[in-house]
């Protein structure tokens, strides 16, 4: 699987959260080697906890594939998923996430947590870090200086 | 605040998952001593991953305050969150989350892991536990002795 075409994918998405003001992070789920659903951070435009890209994402992929397992298929996503969008990736079943950057604030595939490879729970997910980490890094970096700026 | 009647009324959502064959888990949120919203495991029914009872009422509940804060509300659920779940209830900054039963095979707020209270994530939830925990428990226990028969 070609990681790095898939997570440019993804960080197109990015850039959409990113003109809206949002936290920059973007996300596309892969079926059979096909982009079966996309999503990008909406939280504060749509006025909800839930509207991280990964949950997006995930449930437009349990409507594509209609079944809440998505076996078979790969996330990728341009940061480290949070403890909400690990823990529905896990319930979710997907084989594997692939993401960019760490997030030390509260990343949950071995950041502060590993909520994909924990034995005590029923389903453990591969993962694969550091892709296009610096674009996906410096993404970031700029959301936080412009809102730094504004803030001034 | 009145754990048992929230909790009663967190119950009555558990039947409704009872009756349509889900793993029988309610939930309730409460804002100023009113409940703003409810939910109840739809995950087969709907054949998504993220319909879990506490997903389908934070959704609400963010609809319902206009915000993706969900501060100052008590989330009433009849058994312990998952990591989507308890994740969930982090990212929304909601204050305080009453259960019913442990869940000793996901459960993420004392049982596997406790998201609710770490202090690497920028927020805390306060945690009640094992209210009405008998009529949570067998409710659950039902529903599993019930799927078992069928099985045989």
């Amino acid at each position: 699987m070609d990681y790095n075409f898939f997570m440019k994918e993804a960080l197109k998405e990015a850039f959409k959260a990113y003109n809206i003001n949002e936290v920059p992070i973007g996300c596309v789920i892969v079926h059979n080697d096909k982009i079966i659903s996309k999503g990008y951070n909406k939280r504060n435009s749509e006025k909800n906890a839930l509207k991280h890209a990964e949950i997006i994402a995930i449930d437009k992929a349990c409507k594509i594939i209609g079944d809440w397992r998505l076996e078979g298929c790969t996330l990728f996503v341009t940061v480290e998923p949070c403890p909400m969008c690990a823990g529905a990736i896990l319930q979710s079943r997907i084989d594997t996430v692939v993401f960019g950057a760490k997030n030390s604030k509260a990343g949950c595939c071995g950041s502060i947590l590993n909520i994909l490879d924990n034995n005590s729970f029923n389903h453990k997910v591969n993962i694969v870090e550091g892709v296009m980490v610096e674009d996906c890094s410096i993404l970031m970096k700029q959301f936080f200086k412009d809102l730094r700026r504004k803030d001034n």
